[in-house]
């Protein structure tokens, strides 16, 4: 394997999945720089940005030369490329398919259902000063109350990750995911005492990293709820 | 590795990952037995099918008694376990990263809006009777137009295969999906000479495969095409 130089990455933290990266960059101590694309700065819109990134999407990462999109495809590869611990992203075929398996789900279902939520609670009011579109938002809350369902009579049944007995990329993009809406002060796993336990484990696993990666989120809530 | 028995799989060929899991057991020649799973007689809503899949959803594979969903896992987990040639889920870093970059792409833009025009266009007047909404198919056809736009403008900019040189995994889901609006007699791809050169490649590199996936989907579009 040639020398590599340090891994650069592009994030705005406030975006799940740019702080599930963040939080496994930490973790497995690959030598990284961070740069920050302020996304209601449109900081992803600019041209040098749209050069690296066509998409004009975060997160981005850059290994000696070679840009990668898609945080899913950033972690995997980070994890086959360098010599991260096993559990993160396992070589048996079968173990590695469960964390494909959920990681696939997650992009049809965690991902969309929690970021909707935040966006109508949390987003949409901020930017165009409206009220909450209570309607809407009943109903995204009903998608991911399913959702959630599905996460704990499913992936998290017999195990206490969501892809086996040990913590893997998978936890750190849904844990990103569910922790979104507390951006607008809501707390989805309230009321879901084994998600919650899972939320806690994987809080235990990472560390300082968990809430270093949620400052910025912590941020807004707080502002929100000292504003009503 | 132990001694593989047959793999199994679930399958309906109307529904787009089926058939590029189809085409790709077929092209790789691993032994297996393909079990329909028919997706209209409510088959995957059964007892003994929600048994092996709470998602009631296909595909689904079992490998001696490992059973695994999502299409994008399996290909992937078939590509790990069994001896295939490299090209289908190459083992290199890079080249992988860009696999797993087109996949994790795929279930937002080509996946969902491909699929949103031949529902709006097929499936729902066929269910309910009533004529296409138009509305709600130009919006869709747009959102499509601009996937198909960046199929072409990033993924194929400089290279025949959506992830490199040659075919992978990622080219058989992404052709599946842009197929489906066929079944409601159009060709997504018509006025789009560059990425009708890609769907020929691919359909040259996989062989009679390919037809025989879509076999269902072709006799679809011909009965419609008879009752107009």
């Amino acid at each position: 394997m040639a020398a590599a130089g340090p891994v650069k990455v592009y994030l705005d933290l406030l975006s799940q999945p740019c702080r599930a990266l963040h939080i496994f960059l930490n973790c497995v101590r690959i030598p990284h720089s961070v740069h920050t694309v302020a996304l209601r700065k449109g900081e992803h819109r600019t041209e040098d940005f749209t050069k690296l990134n066509p998409m004009q999407k975060v997160p981005v990462m850059v290994d000696n030369g070679f840009v990668l999109t898609e945080s899913d495809a950033i972690l995997k590869y980070l994890a086959n490329k360098y010599d991260v611990p096993e559990h993160w992203y396992p070589r048996q075929p079968e173990r590695r398919a469960r964390v494909d398996e959920y990681t696939a789900w997650h992009h049809s279902y965690t991902r969309p259902h929690a970021a909707k939520v935040f966006i109508l609670e949390c987003l949409l009011p901020a930017q165009s000063g409206s009220p909450v579109d209570e309607v809407h938002l009943n109903r995204a809350l009903s998608q991911l109350d399913d959702t959630l369902d599905k996460l704990e009579s499913m992936f998290l049944r017999r195990q206490p990750f969501l892809c086996g007995d040990d913590l893997s990329v998978a936890d750190l993009l849904s844990v990103c995911e569910l922790m979104q809406p507390m951006g607008g002060g809501r707390d989805v796993l309230q009321d879901r005492p084994k998600l919650q336990m899972w939320r806690s484990r994987v809080q235990a696993a990472v560390g300082d990293a968990f809430d270093k990666a949620h400052a910025v989120l912590y941020g807004v809530r707080d502002r929100r709820k000292a504003k009503l």
